[in-house]
């Protein structure tokens, strides 16, 4: 397992095993890639006339503008996976399909959902959010006042604790990667600092958490510790550059940087402000960890650092040998990641990936690595590194360490197994 | 127009005429603005009751998760307003409502639209790239084949040319922000940096432009200097993590960072490297400047320094005297935005703005000024300034410098008026 980028190798030399290449060979801008090394990349067919066909598209004018945009009619397979509780109405998830996206935002339309109760129809003149409890001034706002105040945008992403929960039973899942890891998204946020409106309402001084209950018919309600409350909780209004989708708490979320999603209490209409946590049904029954001793952990909110590898991943098959550009996301709740390595031989070998600037704290990081497939079989892994030093774990030490019983917070390493032909599949290796 | 932000001044303190008080006043989190100077900005009620009534989307379980998710109905009316041009199908434009959105990303769906034969229904397995004209190596693209190379991720604004043309007319317009400056928007693009396959296709010594060609039926063209083509253009398949929309190109764009938007030939087909510039329909009868001597001025690519101030604006009358957040957008087609000041007396004096950070280059960068309303007249201006050190001009110089039939390439100072009620007007001030 240790790491053997060589800096002062050349771009088309391997830096790992099993046909790893140096990050730098994508830096490059073309020379590399084409001259350096004979690689012989690239998939471009010679044309055989200079002559393009005038297809049936440029024969006629085509549609008009519109108001509101959507797909082209051929990517309508680009969706989010839903899969629902059974005999609960409304409750249930949907996945971002990251196999199918790339960059690091997630458009709203596929930003992963997870509800208790359905998604509420709220009119947006009629909501409110109230806050009291252990304040010298109980506030409510409307959603008017509450656009008046002073706004932060945020590029920062979502993870439900439950994201990777299947591959912590005992046989590796076959789904695709946003299927397994899709319970995780990355948006432009932007709202009101929460340490404004408590400012505002005046905290007591023996005051130390906040309940934030939703306005859908589960009334979910988790309890925050109001350090975090006054750091750098939002109230989110908008979602990459529009308001709110339904579906991620229109008219009103909180948003808790870094920390699990089902913290961000979505249609926020309340904040009690107490002396300690409310234990309310959705942080009792939910999310915790049950622990080697039996005990159940409580209270784990930031997201620890990790990453996944998008592509390739399940269903996204390699057809030839030659270089491909493995790429995938990676993020901490803790700050900004540092480092991600690559290794294409079930991590006996490591390399360091090329990360896409900028690099965000709480957000994620698009990572990128030259490999050069030789048509035979591989193990491909992702290690990401955080600014606390934190070290993402092999799915192994993860287990042991917190037993098998644990459903959530998996952010053990994912392998992806590339068989002779080229075909991916999902294992715990 | 001397700028007078003083940095010891207290955050309540005003900072430049008619009420600008400091930007640090919106940055230190509530205390700030809530205790000093005795500031009354905040605009929630006193809660009458610690109760909240259980409204009707409460009682009942809401909606099911979805595969493609859409806007709350509330929402229904944050549109493009589309302009045709008569008589000629599937020409005209759609503006970006920016008086409506908030942060820098625009979502997909509201992204700026110019087509000059509407927007062709292209079957991405039947889509191909020619790179030929000057080359040693004619070349053929599939999407399947160009998604096997290489991508790069860029947060970039894209602006027409045409962008603010309105406002150069003799009378200043009264329209909404987003239908004066809606031509141009800011997405995450991911593509194919351009000089891989440039250098696979094998550029000939004697070649210095590109020309361009797009697969609409009026097969929009234009000639691109070549250095442009090797320095930082791509072809983009992903915008905001998503698969191109149809009407930016799909399946495929050129994507010129910082250069006028028509340049940036949608759903692209055709690369011809040349010895000079093709002369192209689109960029002899468009796209060009008259300037006072009545000859035309061709080919002014980057898009120079500019700022809007977002909200208030035209339609977003203010309702009381207070507090209020004076925000909008600052972007330059040369790099970084260094620094944006706002004035709320005509352009009298001016205080600095606080930029949100990441500020990335060529692309869109929130500010933010805090403002105390006396409930006066007042009128409001933004002015950026780029890492080249260029200063966006007033109206009136720009005009002066140009003459009168300049119809592109208004980057201006905005001025709106705040009448003594608090109607946004759009002036020439």
């Amino acid at each position: 397992m240790t790491s053997s980028s060589r800096d002062d190798s050349l771009p088309a030399e391997p830096v790992a095993g099993n046909g790893l290449l140096h990050r730098r060979l994508f830096l490059t801008q073309g020379a590399a890639l084409v001259g350096a090394g004979g690689l012989s990349l690239l998939t471009a067919q010679p044309a055989s006339s200079q002559v393009l066909e005038v297809p049936p598209w440029m024969r006629a004018p085509g549609a008009h503008m519109s108001a509101y945009g959507q797909p082209s009619r051929h990517e309508a397979g680009v969706q989010r996976v839903v899969g629902g509780t059974p005999n609960v109405v409304g409750s249930g998830v949907s996945f971002t399909p990251h196999h199918r996206l790339h960059g690091t935002i997630t458009p709203n339309s596929l930003h992963f959902e997870r509800h208790h109760s359905g998604v509420p129809d709220i009119d947006p003149a009629q909501h409110r959010l109230l806050i009291h409890g252990a304040v010298r001034r109980p506030l409510t706002f409307t959603m008017d006042s509450l656009m008046r105040y002073p706004t932060v945008t945020k590029v920062q992403f979502l993870e439900c604790s439950g994201n990777s929960g299947q591959n912590l039973g005992p046989n590796p899942p076959q789904a695709p990667c946003g299927v397994i890891h899709g319970l995780m998204s990355c948006s432009e946020w932007t709202g009101v600092p929460l340490a404004i409106l408590m400012e505002e309402a005046g905290v007591e001084r023996n005051a130390s958490w906040v309940l934030a209950e939703g306005a859908d018919a589960a009334a979910m309600s988790r309890s925050i510790p109001l350090e975090k409350i006054m750091d750098d909780a939002i109230v989110a209004i908008w979602q990459n550059g529009e308001r709110l989708r339904p579906e991620n708490g229109y008219p009103l979320r909180l948003f808790l940087p870094g920390w699990e999603g089902n913290m961000s209490v979505k249609w926020l209409r309340r904040l009690q402000v107490t002396d300690g946590p409310t234990m309310t049904r959705d942080e009792t029954s939910h999310y915790t960890d049950v622990l080697l001793d039996g005990k159940a952990l409580m209270f784990t909110f930031p997201m620890e650092v990790k990453s996944i590898i998008t592509s390739p991943s399940t269903g996204l098959n390699l057809r030839e040998p030659g270089i491909y550009e493995i790429t995938g996301l990676a993020w901490s709740g803790r700050g900004k990641v540092t480092r991600v390595e690559v290794s294409a031989d079930g991590g006996r070998t490591w390399a360091e990936a090329a990360l896409q600037e900028p690099v965000l704290s709480m957000s994620f990081t698009r990572f990128r690595m030259a490999w050069r497939w030789n048509g035979g079989p591989a193990v491909l892994k992702s290690r990401a590194v955080d600014e606390t030093g934190a070290v993402q774990p092999e799915r192994a030490v993860l287990i042991a360490r917190h037993g098998e019983r644990m459903n959530y917070h998996n952010n053990a390493i994912q392998a992806w197994a590339v068989a002779a032909g080229g075909e991916v599949s999902n294992v715990f290796a």
